[in-house]
């Protein structure tokens, strides 16, 4: 019989979701599971957004434009204006959540069999989009030691070949929790303006940085405008994941014409919802930023109360996002977070984690690490740890 | 400065769409235009989505599972029963569109530099799956005399080589309107078992076969049932298209399977509009469909009472789907096209079509012809196409 491709043949399953049919079954054992394994938070989403939506459905559920809509186009740019960002609507195409903005990036920079240099541990999803579009991601490790902070620049250097064509960074960081400082940004421009690459940024998290810190975004390096692609989404800002609306920055008019043949080739990205994310770009106040700031900071404080001076179990508090990368004293936290879901349960309750080995690219790393989202409310937070320390400590290497 | 993707600035732009900043403009000079170019029916989105789409808002709006919401993918089985056509649940994956549907088809059947033989002229955006997907499309030409109906075996067999990995059909057809005969797929079915290949097969218009005439599916074909990749979607048959909900469908596990790791890259499709999508599958009676195909089928009466006839004007009465690809007695359709924007109104209007060179591979064909789609309400379509007439009267090649 005729085989399907190589390419999907060889592609991971997400480490994020690849368990999911094991917690699935343990809930059709009756038992709760709180997940932490994945990205999606529990803040409710604006209530605005369901107003802007249900007010604007129109008699027709048509096509718009592939670029995106000029209201939701409008208010984006109004949003950078917050913080002394100027982007023209032109800058900006509305892609399917963050993840086309990432494939429209690829796509848009590399050719196939090019190289991207980018910072392990790193959102696993980039895994997808580089094996579609055929580009190599070349990891640069990052330790748990120095909070996942980059290495030094000859280190970084040391990667670029003839065919990398981008670095690739997220900052505030999944599935870390780390900020890069503006010092480390300068770096970064340096060595995208002497090796002639674009620089790839996905900050889906600038909102979330914690303890009074605050984020630069890539978009704010004037000496490489031309080279910055920024990678943004509602999903998380605004807590509507499944409204699949991200969008793509970029000051060089080429990579946004490349974007907007992609863009056509898709026709256009979901129409309804763009009227909610417009409403609630225009209309939520610093209030609601702040809010969900401290929410998150809350949560994180909550997860380092639990788990800080467990034996065995290393973690430096995240500046930022709401991921942390945690070692524990397993020898396979991929075997562990199976069976956390298959064979242990603490009241009827489980927690569910993800195998963090599945964030890096280098065979071997990784291997006795998690990655938890702390998406939940501090209570559910303080017992999914719990859960999670009483786990450790039955579990048997 | 670092240049943009070699496969980006290659891809052609959206000939569906490239016109849109000249109708943009004449739309500010104050004409109205007529939309013959793009495949957005008039037709209203019926009521039930939209109630059901509000009666599923749910406080937080999350990602869903990544091969799309149980209730969707038990509808659309419900669906294709009414068929007589068994489907599996699992055999089902909801995509963003019935665009993403095709990206997943070629992804999951073929790796970098492989081949697919395709009937031009064909939908224009299979080229830019096609670049993105790394996927050569050989392009077999149909002719305009005989409706575009399928060459002889050999001439298709003949394109055949050692990379080709799967034939595409499209049947209704975008853009000719032809509705491939059971010999055809039979014919299709023996070279595909022969050369070891997989048949993408895009049945997005299904239900749109006039006269009476049915439409078999490539479901409907046991002996090729694992190498049938069905790419469907909801945006032409419930006049939906900003929904962008579409699915693929395949009885061979491993093409599942690459659909899924496909899927979770992008971890799901746009969740609320599923429920919209479900309901509609469900509850639609056989009334609304053939209340949608006699609408249609008056429609390309209309086309064919007021083109019929012309003077150098040429085209087969559509079979089925809604769009026709018409030979004018013009030198280059493209200029045409521009012009009627550009330089021509009648009365304070003008019509907007779409030039069909793009939808030919072969450089130099279907330069004197056009696709138009018949979805607007008869009186506006004889506007339209009477305009037209006008235009191409006044015009000097």
């Amino acid at each position: 019989m005729t085989a399907i491709s190589n390419r999907c043949a060889d592609m991971q399953a997400s480490p994020i979701r690849k368990l999911v049919p094991l917690a699935n079954a343990a809930k059709a054992r009756g038992i709760s599971v709180y997940h932490l394994n994945i990205g999606q938070p529990d803040i409710p989403t604006p209530h605005g957004y369901w107003k802007a939506l249900k007010d604007s459905l129109p008699e027709v559920l048509a096509y718009g434009p592939s670029q995106g809509l000029p209201v939701l186009r409008e208010a984006i740019a109004t949003y950078y204006s917050r913080s002394g960002i100027h982007i023209d609507t032109d800058e900006i195409i509305i892609t399917t959540g963050g993840s086309e903005a990432v494939f429209f990036a690829f796509m848009a920079t590399c050719d196939h069999g090019d190289e991207v240099v980018c910072f392990e541990p790193f959102y696993t999803n980039y895994n997808g989009f580089a094996a579609m579009a055929g580009v190599k991601l070349v990891p640069i490790t990052s330790r748990c030691e120095n909070g996942f902070h980059l290495p030094e620049a000859t280190e970084i250097e040391a990667k670029i070949t003839d065919k990398t064509r981008a670095i690739l960074i997220c900052s505030p960081n999944n599935p870390t929790g780390t900020v890069l400082s503006p010092e480390e940004l300068q770096t970064l421009s340096s060595i995208v303006r002497k090796h002639d690459l674009f620089l790839l940024s996905d900050e889906v998290y600038r909102d979330f940085v914690f303890d009074g810190g605050s984020h630069l975004s890539t978009l704010e390096l004037p000496e490489i405008e031309d080279r910055v692609v920024v990678m943004d989404s509602i999903s998380k800002r605004f807590s509507s994941c499944g409204a699949r609306l991200g969008n793509m920055i970029s000051r060089n008019k080429a990579v946004m014409d490349a974007a907007l043949k992609l863009g056509q080739a898709r026709l256009c990205p979901p129409t309804v919802a763009q009227y909610g994310a417009a409403w609630i770009y225009h209309h939520l106040s610093d209030n609601y930023y702040e809010g969900i700031l401290a929410t998150y900071q809350n949560r994180r404080d909550v997860l380092m109360e639990e788990l800080t001076g467990l034996d065995g179990v290393f973690l430096l508090k995240p500046e930022g996002a709401f991921y942390a990368t945690i070692q524990l004293p397993v020898k396979s936290a991929d075997r562990f977070a199976s069976w956390m879901l298959t064979d242990f349960q603490f009241e009827g309750e489980t927690t569910m984690v993800a195998p963090a080995a599945g964030f890096y690219a280098t065979p071997g790393l990784g291997l006795d690490q998690i990655r938890i989202a702390f998406v939940l409310s501090d209570r559910k937070m303080r017992k999914a740890l719990r859960i999670l320390k009483e786990g450790l400590k039955a579990y048997k290497d």
